[in-house]
């Protein structure tokens, strides 16, 4: 899909995930908080939240795969013709699709297997976001230098987001780890965006492929949306906790129940260490 | 061996060994769980089958190194000749045989030898995962592109296969990369077979080595190998727990012994933590 | 600011951090030291210490960019105008000082938070250093050659710096690691002025951006202040662990008081594991 | 220095070092055994073991930089005269061995000084290994191809030994890392003597540095070097660990004190985990 719009819905997703995870972070960790001196225990309204957002997944990937395949200019489900390859591109769309499908079917299988090893969500996510990236470095031979550019940047976005979901899948309950995986898709959604508009302008001129300081400038905004993604998370988070500490105001008579930085540090440490059970 | 003969043989040894890990992962796991209230312990059926592990594939390195020299074509163990080196290819692949060996001797010492540190098996895997990417590496010079391709992404499992092996020498027990090591074994297998079918085709006309078409067509096709791989784990995986479940239904009486998910997961942290023996 | 005023400048910044970090660092583990039997604490005086350290980053990011905004060639906040960009070179380096200014923010909510999950400070400066590093990167295209490779060496601090600080996340009070960063923030600042000598000399003929020479005596030059930079380490790290070592010798007459390395070393791990407040 | 010896010499230092630490690890793990029911304690005895290594080292670096300084060609503490640089060859060779002597005079801290962080003496070493390889990489500039395969080769062993002993400032006491640097230490010297039979053979013709044949041999033989290395610390360290278990039979009456395997195994990870005192 070679236009503005087929940047644009993967960019929504992206975007929608990134919020919705900056505003799940917080309130799960506020939870663990509450139990820190008895043992972890994540309530079951977030084993829920996990069925809903691994059905949803695979809903979106599915949804995905049917409308790369059948739209108009579509393959219609045909690999080959007498011709040779049909249609590729929607053929690679499909397959990074489909990792995101296995991502959902991983999400349900931790929310509600009791087989599911830990961490195997973490995985999933990451080879979603490791085979989307693998699939765009492949499909960026002999294109025009700032198509290539801002691509690559795009990468940079993408194989960040697999390496630290990876490092969560052993270090579960890091908040930090967490705050970088919603900044990272956050900058995701909206660098498709960004691509979106550089190479179909809803207005005004093309911009030129070959101009040096139109690739200093590509670069210099993709920082700017990654200052904007921190601080959409920084916000989401602050709310969050703030409004959870309102809301909780009345039991937390015990001492230990606030959210005093010690108490909130040593959980996701300790969440490593002595591994708490997340259910 | 550039035949297709040549990459079917290596091909199904990486199937099998994917396959059978991909068995004796979950079947080791449920029996770690059994013992989750008090020391962990692997029975000493699995050290046997490590000892059988190790030996079939020092078994299958020697018979490779041979096969390998002694086939008609082959250098017959002489390095040089008045014309210069003998048939480096052939040498090549026994040095790779040659590590797989040095891997089963590890595994052999890791399950006999009390003097084996922990995770020399792990490493000495990895190493020949290692080598074997390595010597690829510097194979592939001077070779049309779909074939320089197709090993490309052979690395890319390769090197994969080599760094969540590297991984289990500190992590040892951890599930997911356990399964991550079965899938990547399954997919090396698979596509040792796909790249015979490239540059061997059974039937039909050659693939035309050039053509940008067929470079994507590969790229995705690896990640639909690699979404195989993951299915059959996957399903081997919960074959496994569900079977080993049903036989050991009866003494499973007191809660503690099910498969919870809880138990299972610090299992696996546990093990890292508090070291616990595997004998 | 392409002279050598605009390369001092930087450089000085990062010397005095990196000197301050090499001071603070022994002091805060003879602290942590003092505290070896009971629960780990930083005394409420570091904090105050974190909380000044991130208001200066703040101030000095706030004032580097108005500097290179306002400057009398500078940009003054327009972007565009009708020739294209304007001082993009000015505008990048804006981009740098604000994800400082960032890294700022984030000290001074891990000092005064209870919100604020402990390592962001250390991911927050990781992200500046490697935003840097990122903008140099395809900063350096088309230059000669000398230029290059002097930058290309910055890069090796920068990002060695990101990597390093990016550690400090998961493994907090690991006093190698701080050692490590206080060298490699020194190294930075000696070689931005390295850089200000070779490409603006202030006296003397210009380098021969060509010659082999150059380039080996730089590569190796670049190596001589790495050991300066880890001469002074050592030397404040000593010193201030003497001084320190004087200082409290009459409280310290019971003997677990000390400062031997056993327990030195426990407490930098038990801080990993056993995640000791830090407040 | 561009001949057989000075390939040789700098190969000697390696593999003497390589040999020595193939002793030394087995002999400490197996003393660490004896102590594994309660603290891990190290014996002074090894304590004088490290000042001697680390003395050494900087008497070798002090010896090889006054050699490469003042050997009749060289630059007899001259950097630069009129004709410009003076044999910067020598000068980064010197420029080598000034960080192993810094790597010794830390490891002489470690074993002396109560305030030197634990894993200085490691990040050292690693910091040594990695300028070596720092230098030799801009080192490999216009030479002939099979010349710069060799020393690629080296590379590999020298990033190599430097990525795993960095690993070892985090995970102390691990067997399988050091064994892992014990061998490529072995490696790396026995390919330095590799490197002068290719550059400067010692009789028949000179190699044909353009040859892909020569290049295929050269990578298969750098992975024999490393069979042979791994073979040479394995049967070290069977031999040392079955002389220990002759001479401290009579001791081991008890049932704990025995080279069981899950004992062993579990050391090195307590050692990361509770941070035993290691003098």
């Amino acid at each position: 899909m070679a236009n503005f719009k087929g940047h644009a819905l993967p960019g929504s997703f992206f975007v929608l995930f990134g919020l919705w995870w900056s505003l799940k972070t917080p309130l799960r960790q506020c939870c663990l908080q509450r139990h820190s001196t008895e043992r972890k225990k994540v309530p079951p309204f977030f084993k829920k939240l996990d069925l809903i957002e691994g059905s949803l997944k695979v809903f979106f990937a599915f949804a995905g795969i049917m409308a790369e395949q059948f739209v108009p200019d579509g393959p219609h489900a045909r690999l080959m013709n007498s011709d040779g390859w049909v249609k590729l591109m929607n053929w690679q769309h499909s397959t990074m699709y489909l990792f995101y499908g296995i991502s959902g079917i991983a999400d349900i299988l931790c929310a509600t297997s009791p087989f599911a090893p830990q961490g195997l969500d973490s995985m999933a996510l990451s080879l979603a976001l490791f085979v989307e990236g693998f699939l765009f470095k492949y499909h960026l031979h002999n294109r025009p230098m700032l198509d290539t550019h801002v691509h690559s940047l795009l990468l940079v976005a993408v194989f960040g987001g697999a390496a630290s979901t990876a490092l969560e899948v052993f270090l579960r309950n890091n908040t930090v780890l967490e705050v970088l995986r919603c900044s990272l898709a956050i900058l995701q959604g909206t660098w498709f965006y960004q691509i979106g508009f550089v190479l179909f302008p809803l207005s005004g001129p093309e911009w030129n492929q070959e101009d040096h300081g139109n690739m200093m400038f590509i670069t210099m905004c993709f920082c700017w949306h990654y200052a904007v993604a921190l601080l959409i998370t920084g916000v989401n988070y602050a709310v969050v906790c703030r409004v959870v500490r309102c809301c909780v105001t009345k039991p937390a008579s015990n001492i230990e129940m606030g959210f005093r930085k010690n108490t909130m540090d040593s959980s996701s440490q300790k969440a490593l260490l002595q591994q708490s059970d997340e259910e």
